[in-house]
């Protein structure tokens, strides 16, 4: 065949015919698999063919190209409609045995979209509403790139499939009102708006009209036929202009084409079935082995794949001439910038002149005022708790409807969104997002923030209000499980420094972490400074360390925390003044702790009698403890007092770690 | 003063008056707490003056009158204003001194209400989002409840007090939405409109039409001067009479009367201070000392909170003469049926008798299919996965808008809302709520599911595909972190029984135990019966037990969970053939076993090499291994792939267990 033939075989190639292939693909995978989705990417494949054939700037042999559009699959049980296309286009690591492997130990193609596992899977989903819910955050970087680097540098769309599961979760509502909020007009959202969920119709749990939602949050809306490609370009076209984020609701038939099952809750999530599949390749005139396309179609969809190249190579021609392209580049590979050690360094050394007594909050804005002016990719922000988590820098500027040129955000009441926008900066890339609430409502994001882990993703959660030491609010504003609950996330690392200088340690850390996401859990209350060494080791790197050695043989440990360090050195000072000696340890990151050799930890932890002092549960704290070991802490939920009355009504002082060490001598 | 003097005393008392004693206590308490939210109290005082005088259905002096209209501030913030109402209308136990006492050890008058502390409370509120998310279940039980006894019995509203915070969380959408579908008409939400938020103005961050937005979600609504009392009497009046549930958004200005900062965000979180507290007296004309209410404003007070007495006294007369009065009080009483005992035994003998080889979420629906015959007040439900958690009984009617007469919700991809109502359900009283998602997604519903904990709640969470058990979906449905993140929360029972046998033994405890909520973790998988004893005795109830003694001395004790327990048994199979003495023990949990004499505890788990095995993270199961123990489990997230691969892949096996235990020994 040669160059002219390939050329005009599209052209006997229609649109329908390209989506079977997706069909195909998708319902082969999950019968070989006996286990999937194959209803979303049935019903959905028309709308996905439109857009990858006529609008997404993409190319599979760049996939990484920073100006490529992004596609969010948000219903992230259709996965087979996003592997089918990223297979069908050309994306070289998604071959056809990737396909066939669907669902199987090893391949890159899981059950829902993983981050990682293959180049064009933008974000992991399948937790529903977590897609539509980065994308805010995709196309708020975009829009903060394009402010700070121009056209010529970033200029793209994200667009989003979301089903009805997605538009049900809350957090779409979060979402979906920041997004209007903020008139991100380059997200445009593709509603598969087919009437089923697995429970059944639509009908049976919802009446919303999602239509009318979507515009009372500032958006663009349009209802087309989802199974009518011109109807879907043109609304896509029409929202590509508008000044607004667009929804498009597009009504689809679930399972497309599977004669005795589509239009029902049989094709969601389970195979279709031997028999049922020969009638939709029956029903679909599709009379090819499964998993075989045929050449043409395989053709047309390999030059919908080819459509980028020209573009990709105007936009490296715009990068490498462009003056800002060295800066472009390092903050899209997540470098910190050059002067980044320096200004920790320095910013050390002023905390240690100065041995502020402040809350470790303050401490954390202390380091924020010091690194937003050299770190431009900074983007911080707080679910309207903006003056309580010290988030916003005096020199930050808010990002505004329509002005992007900014580096904080107003996320408003809206934790669970504004940790998932999170993800989706972190994603998109050129930007490092940082964002505060209250640490118990760490709860309202935990979706995200796992999510955050299991994509290895640098987002830096400001969690301040660390403990009963927050006071009156009381216990629905205390965390007591929720330092255990994060420690036991994978792939997270929690830090709960005790004084300003290890808050400016593990916001170094936390930074340079590249794959990881962290959460910083900061107290309310003032916390003397107990390290006056800016030495320049990051003591915080190990986990934890001995930040006051025994006088005399060691005969107790004293392992702390966040703002009960203080207890524990005020208890050496009792045990020594008896003549027990005393260590005290700082542990304010568990997970990094345990990545230090056995040695290490256990010359940090001494033989004797070890207590832990911590203002929370006391749930994994007896990994530290050993058999003899004594737990001073919380056993209950919180109360509403002021925060000294409560520390000593739950037992939590010097006085009670003295005794607590002195019953086990 | 005689009856006379009395009664015509309040024609002298305005409602602003009224109102304006509200404002009085509200800012004299924060001042003196110098603490708490006054903004909210004074801004909503005038609405919730027309709302206790003139539409309230209540009685202080029967504070717990099923038939009463619950009162919920989803608000909690604004905790003075309920506080205030409670002791203006004359609640026994909100005395002066509590108001006094706001916000400090001991007091009733916690920075946020608590279910609990006083009367009148009816929910706990504060984390933002939830009241009005209970108020769904509220709604909902009082229709239930109607259904089952009729106009004479249950027939009241439920009235809700939400501001911009409650309404720009995700949750308030997934409640809306619930709320509008079900046509729940006797739900009234009063929306304090206030524009403001912590961080400034609600421009900073939203931009919502929220009149638009509930009526996308088929609520009626309303727009009112929240100043005016008249148009909100009218407004109220006219969301009793239509069928659908009301938004009334009444605009108000927040901190009314403090004239320098009124308006502004400066009265939200924060004490008004001595100079504005001394304005704001001057500006409302209220020349009283601090706590101090005149005789005539009290009496107006009084009076209206003695509207309800006849009220109760008619409904007394209809409930002591209606013929099923003693199953209502039984329900509301949140007793178990005389038949629950005799239904569970009959059920665990027959178990015995057919050892059925069933996933535990199977083992859950029979469990539920034999209950719910002989337990009316059972309401159950799932949030889109009923056929997937097995939570409906083939008898199990659903509930449909506007036809009440069932016992099972579909309660949509709404997993938080469906928390949050079934503690309203809870609260409520009359029904006993269960629900099901995935395990994995508690994650969604963390909040909700920390403040049934917090309340004493009992609400049940059927929470199926508990581990890497579910397979090919992969690490995002796969939890790891969550048996441990959900024991760390306090009053909180885990249940993860191991076979059908003691998958029934859990339900039952968790429906007896009144004051305790209770997850129920639960496989996908298949699991062979480990117990054919159906004896009398609960062995689950002491939340672990030897399931299989050692032959001959014991040596080892292998501790597992669920479906870990099989492979206990199995490894015990292969260390007793090398003449290894192993005992196994069922460990389904932990709350329970804690709780057990120290001698028991010893006793189960024995002083040999102790090996945990359970396909989760091992966070907190060094409290039973011990120095010498090894756990054998997850160490990161799971993964795609059939179950059987997935076990083999990560090393949760017997070969595993058997090896660890004999590297120890």
């Amino acid at each position: 065949m040669d160059a002219a033939d390939k050329a005009s075989s599209p052209r006997t190639v229609t649109p329908r015919d390209m989506a079977n292939a997706i069909r195909a693909l998708s319902m082969d995978a999950v019968e070989k698999a006996n286990s999937g989705h194959p209803g979303m990417p049935m019903g959905m494949a028309d709308v996905a063919t439109v857009l990858f054939t006529q609008f997404l700037k993409f190319d599979p042999k760049h996939p990484k190209w920073p100006d490529r559009d992004r596609f969010i699959l948000s219903a992230g049980h259709g996965s087979m409609l996003l592997y089918s296309l990223l297979h069908l286009t050309g994306y070289a690591d998604m071959t056809l045995d990737e396909l066939k492997n669907f669902r199987q130990w090893g391949s890159k193609t899981a059950g829902h979209p993983e981050y990682g596992h293959a180049t064009g899977i933008e974000t992991t989903t399948g937790p529903l509403g977590q897609g539509i819910a980065n994308s805010v955050g995709f196309a708020l970087a975009e829009r903060i790139l394009n402010a700070r680097f121009g056209n010529d540098l970033v200029n793209h769309y994200t667009y989003v499939i979301a089903g009805d599961g997605c538009l049900m979760e809350g957090i779409s509502q979060e979402a979906i009102s920041l997004a209007g909020h903020l008139k991100l007009s380059k997200l445009i959202v593709l509603w598969d708006d087919n009437s089923i969920t697995i429970d059944g119709s639509t009908d049976l749990s919802t009446s919303d009209d999602h239509i009318a939602r979507f515009k009372a949050s500032g958006w663009a809306t349009d209802k087309v036929d989802g199974h009518n490609p011109e109807a879907v370009a043109k609304a896509i076209a029409a929202a590509q202009k508008n000044d607004r984020p667009t929804l498009i609701a597009c009504k689809t038939i679930i399972g497309y084409g599977a004669p005795n099952k589509q239009g029902t809750a049989a094709t969601h999530g389970a195979a279709l079935g031997k028999d049922e599949v020969a009638a939709t390749r029956q029903a679909l005139g599709w009379n090819h082995e499964p998993f075989v396309i045929p050449a043409e179609i395989q053709d047309a969809w390999r030059q919908a794949g080819a459509r980028g190249a020209a573009d990709f190579a105007a936009w490296t021609k715009r990068h490498d001439a462009d003056k800002n392209h060295a800066e472009f580049d390092r903050v899209m590979a997540g470098d910190l910038p050059a002067n980044f050690a320096e200004t920790v360094s320095k910013l050390k050394s002023a905390i240690a002149a100065e041995a502020p007594k402040i809350a470790t909050r303050v401490s954390s804005q202390r380091v924020i005022e010091a690194l937003v002016p050299v770190m431009p990719e900074l983007v911080g922000g707080s679910a309207d708790l903006t003056g309580s988590n010290n988030t916003k820098a005096k020199t930050a500027a808010p990002v505004k409807p329509g002005n992007y040129a900014g580096n904080y955000v107003y996320y408003g009441i809206r934790e669970h969104g504004m940790a998932a926008a999170m993800n989706g900066l972190a994603l998109h890339g050129g930007v490092i997002p940082f964002g505060g609430t209250f640490l118990v409502f760490t709860d309202y994001c935990r979706p995200a923030i796992r999510l955050s882990a299991l994509m290895h993703q640098r987002v830096i959660y400001v969690m301040t209000h660390d403990s009963i030491g927050l006071g009156e609010d009381g216990p629905t504003h205390q965390p007591v499980e929720h330092l255990a609950a994060l420690r036991a996330i994978p792939n997270l690392l929690v830090f709960r420094p005790c004084d300003t200088m290890e808050t400016a340690e593990c916001w170094a850390l936390a930074l340079s972490t590249k794959d990881q996401p962290s959460v910083l859990a900061l107290t309310r209350q003032n916390l003397p400074l107990l390290r006056a060494d800016a030495a320049v080791a990051n003591h915080c790197a190990r986990g934890g360390y001995v930040i006051r050695p025994a006088e005399g043989a060691r005969k107790v440990t004293l392992i702390a925390s966040g703002s009960e360090v203080e207890i524990a050195v005020a208890a050496r000072e009792k045990l020594q003044a008896e003549g027990i000696g005393t260590t005290v340890v700082s542990l304010p990151c568990w997970e990094l702790f345990d990545q230090q050799p056995e040695s290490y930890r256990k010359d940090v932890l001494g033989d004797g009698v070890r207590v832990a002092i911590e203002a929370a549960g006391g749930f994994g704290w007896e990994k530290y403890l050993g058999e003899k070991g004594v737990f001073v802490g919380m056993k209950s939920f919180g109360a509403s007092a002021p925060a000294p009355e409560l520390y000593k009504q739950f037992g939590i002082t010097a006085e009670a770690a003295v005794a607590a060490a002195k019953s086990r001598l």
